[in-house]
């Protein structure tokens, strides 16, 4: 048990600046009060959410969404609140140009503007310290025949090329895959082979990130994760959950048994370390955004310490008998155990409250912002 | 051959308002040059379509994105353009009320909203001359115990009850059903099942739609046509086509052979009347939105084409024999036929170019509303 | 928790006759020790899991699988080992004659002979005092065209209204439905509307079961649960769980959290009662048996015992204030809380074992079938 | 056309002998009259449907369904008839100890044993002049702990670098991809991305085969066929169909459409020569095999057909102006076409039967094999 608190202490999560903006479906995005206007009450919403579980010291930008004059300043201003700016993501999918494509679009401008804003990230990432840029691209096609899907290949491979070479000392990027939306016939990288494939090519500084939401139905999504980490090729995670399709609902909101074999096979490949990202990227389009970001952090959390108290020994011996439902027994075990009065003495350990939901809510940050963060334009996604 | 232009001749496809707008997913909306700014403007190009296809009489309009002060007015606008006013489209998912749910909802003051809402839809009928409601809800919940499931049944069982009871002599409303988004977890009406049991219960006035992006996958669309005409409770179509989720796309680009056994199921089901509606509800987000519509317009008539040639008295031996590569070859060959020459045919001897889009991307009409409409703010779906 | 403990203790899972003889895949059956080879011997076995679980007193049998000459003598029989005999299930799937349908088939002999095998399927219930005859038809076709939807359609309400009109007093029958396998086109049966719009029309002795593998990615089904609990028609659930199609693995093995949802919409929807019939479908391939369905069913007890444990009170309250993440959070704390303890109290206090799979291991059960039954015919699908 | 029909006449699709065996589902094999009962009566009805198509000239065989004492005369018989060994296909999944895996096995015998007849059947290579090895899996496990997933996947690369090294000169493997089935939770080569891995770390002689009906609902086929081309990696085809699952329905009867776009990427990505071996891989279960098997090469004959007849100049065109619209009614106007009356003129030119199904049907062979095959034990999967 000393052991499983030491590593539940250790661990590290990841809230992008976005998800404390407004957010929505096609059909409507729904306003909420207090939601940040800049990248600095952004950062703000996020300390709480650390201050209150005490592993989220980290926050994501997004750019051009988070763009500042002054990232230095940016970044002494998150040291001020307590966390710290983590992966830089790219956003090449809301320009006009973009409407067809950005790194793979037909027409060589579109592409040079695209990659010119990937390296405009690392630029980013070199002044506010980052280590990390986080690539996706909606790239892709909505009709068979709109454009020829290899010379797209062609193209990707060019750009991501040039972005390689200019990581620095300590750099790398992660490439995101997804199955389909926003575009929905055949997307430029849709599954983590493709990812995978461009990541070899390229060398150690690329690696793969892997969204939990963005997968055909009925993918096996540890199995990815056990794949990539054997080749070391899993970079990070972007966490959501959905019942659907990249329905980005709250992480473990969906299927936390799915979260705790996820968990359970980053421990077991050697990821629970701090060469794998562990990223939230979802919308809480309905939910209140902070208490959205808590619960996600807390069911991160949960899923980990249940995924920690499997009895590996146990289980291999089970495994190697060739007795199926023993070893199906010794994983359900750790699953069905209740964690949360051991994460509960883990945070009083550390001076935080034990029910960080309850602390947030008596705390009176939202009243707080829903009555300061009047006018303005609040933050989202822009579409 | 004579039979099968005259069913062709009869053929009757509805545009919507909507299509002519700007359209996008939740990443971006990409504005499109010409749009109109209008319902009159909308009204005008649909009518472009039904120039040069010639069964795209009437336009279904959507509340409360075509509201106008004056619908008598709209109506004789829309026959001066020699179109006609179809389906009323009701809109209970944009109001800042309905984030939790419209006629479901929790809070019994946003469902009278709501009802009101579909009550006043029937009002315009009266006034534009509709014969046709189509109810679609977004209501549902994202989480797990957000709100109860069943209660919600009961909400909606009530609103649909007093909208039936407003409808009027020679009215009817269309229940559509969508198995997720906007919401993620839980939709209140997600399948057809369920729509049709409100619809069996409330009487002969409510039918149910099907709209061909609304499925989950691997589900037999052309069988749910088949049950429910053979039930008469087939009321209409909204027809658009996925390789996904509801990606919205023209008709028959996905899969031209499912339309085509949809097309025949009608036929097959004595559904091929003015008693069903086919109507198109699709996006054209990348694509030129007039030209869209005519080439979904003709995927149907193609496919309508090929499911008349299909020589069911052949089909019913083979099928009767249990010759199944028989019967099938029987299907395939209507299928393998290429229609495009017949249908030039038929357009010629109806005094229209035997190909729309060449005629219409010839005629100017886009470099002119191009050109007119500038300023002013385009139509689009406002989310 | 008196109420919980009083609930539990009147639950009752009826295990299937067919789980305790060898099945497997189109690729392979492997064979297992100790595999009964008559239905005497599976009563034996089922008994067993009764014995240990103390909720699964009744065995449901399939015919022909379990024809035997004196059935008043194999009820009997059932009775001395402490069991009884439940639901009758008919196979009108594996004669010569059925390659292209049973009730659906085109050709009225095999039509004639399948309704047969279902009215003699009554005769049995009447011998065994079964109040309850489970259909499944594997019919439909593999071809587009192959046969014509809807006239089979009309041969299956016709062999349905056949076999209800031969119903005696307190017998009702099931129908069963399935997106897909054995027919990989369209089945006669493919979904919960079809099978409730069949019963619905029939009458209040034809209800719906739930098999909770048999649905297309996404499916919500405990939308559906709560929905014919609503209708009056939800008769009962063949439990089994998948990650894919038809996986037929151990219920509560693939998403337990999906379970839970469901046995709470049961209880929700006042189905936790003898009206609605809790039974076990799966095979298991690769795992032993009688422990198979020991585990199956102290999942099922645990995800009722959970769903048991809502604070409905609670959760109403967060509902009806829209308050989304306090409503996820009531449903989520029953969930995750550790029921095992609970259930071992229980069992203690009927004077069983604490730990169900532990005292069937320490039996001798196995041992002692392993070596008695050598020689005969091991019971199996026999596909 | 003289190009096309140069194309047309280049192209080789192999069959497999399991095809005219008897096949079905786990519910029931319906055995059929005239079938095999050795690889000799399998060779003779693969001539047949060379025969009658000019373009089926190889046949794959499976071992040890097809285990013979001596290979060399079976290959004589072979070219007697007309036709050639093709590829052989390695079965490891039926055997009693290869119920928990083969190559993947817990065991270190079992895997031992399962890699033995790996080599085995690169001897049988040697025998019978078969230059290509097929490897599929079925490998995998069904609960969750069950076993290691990743110390499968390390057993998986030792065998398979075994297997790479005994192969000879212009010998090579395609490692073949299933989502699932018979393995319900986690297949050891589930996506063409783990496939792909492992056949680049090995080297030119291992590249990855596509069965069509191996995917996930949603994945866009012809991606990854445009993707391994690239790459070098693409080996060949599995043809089938399906709606569902794994269904092996006959190639092009479930989404012709689809059939042509793989078609077409093979074209534009250069496969369309004796690199990428072309191959069915599909069950009559209902229907008979011999039309079965010629249906399905006139069904891949017709899709190639139209892929040769797309416009690539004027696609490009499009493509490269951002004509969404125009690009994609280049590609459809192939499809569109009906190329069944120059595949007849072909067939023709080369001293065939105009329509090889009716042909075939006339010439008595079947009421010949009916008649004559009576007896002995009709092939199958013999699962």
């Amino acid at each position: 048990m000393t052991d499983i608190k030491a590593a539940l202490r250790s661990q590290r999560i990841e809230t992008p600046s976005w998800a404390y903006g407004n957010s929505g479906t096609r059909f409507k995005v729904f306003a909420q009060q207090g939601v940040p206007r800049d990248p600095y009450e952004k950062l703000a919403d996020a300390a709480q959410v650390h201050a209150y579980t005490g592993i989220a010291p980290t926050v994501a930008l997004h750019i051009p969404w988070d763009k500042v004059d002054d990232y230095a300043d940016l970044a002494r201003h998150a040291g001020e609140l307590g966390v710290r700016i983590g992966a830089i993501n790219s956003n090449v999918f809301q320009d006009d140009d973009y409407k067809l494509g950005s790194v793979t679009h037909p027409d060589a401008r579109v592409r040079r503007k695209a990659t010119d804003h990937l390296l405009e990230c690392v630029d980013i990432m070199d002044a506010t310290g980052s280590d990390t840029l986080k690539l996706w691209f909606s790239d892709g096609i909505n009709y068979p025949g709109q454009d020829d899907i290899r010379s797209r290949q062609d193209r990707l491979a060019d750009s991501l090329a040039e972005v390689y070479d200019r990581l620095g000392e300590g750099q790398r990027f992660l490439l995101e895959y997804k199955l389909f939306e926003p575009a929905f016939y055949a997307t430029d990288v849709p599954d983590w082979g493709t990812a995978y494939a461009h990541c070899v090519r390229l060398g150690p500084k690329a690696q793969v990130v892997v969204d939990t939401g963005h997968h055909a139905p009925g993918t096996n999504i540890e199995f990815i994760v056990a794949f990539l980490l054997r080749d070391g090729k899993l970079g990070g995670f972007d966490f959501n959950s959905r019942f659907y399709a990249d329905d980005d609902l709250m992480v473990g909101a969906a299927d936390p048994f799915q979260l705790f074999r996820i968990m359970y096979e980053v421990i077991r490949g050697g990821g629970f370390t701090d060469e794998v990202a562990f990223m939230l990227d979802q919308c809480h389009n309905i939910e209140p955004k902070i208490p959205g970001q808590i619960r996600s952090v807390m069911n991160v959390q949960e899923a980990t310490a249940k995924a920690l108290l499997v009895d590996r020994d146990a289980l291999s011996a089970a495994q190697n008998e060739g007795d199926v439902l023993g070893a199906n027994a010794v994983l359900m075990d750790a699953y069905n155990t209740d964690v949360r009065p051991l994460l509960a003495e883990l945070r009083e350990e550390q001076g935080l409250a034990p029910d960080p939901m309850a602390a947030y809510a008596k705390s009176g940050y939202f009243e707080k912002i829903a009555a300061e963060r009047v006018g303005g334009r609040q933050a989202g996604w822009g579409a």
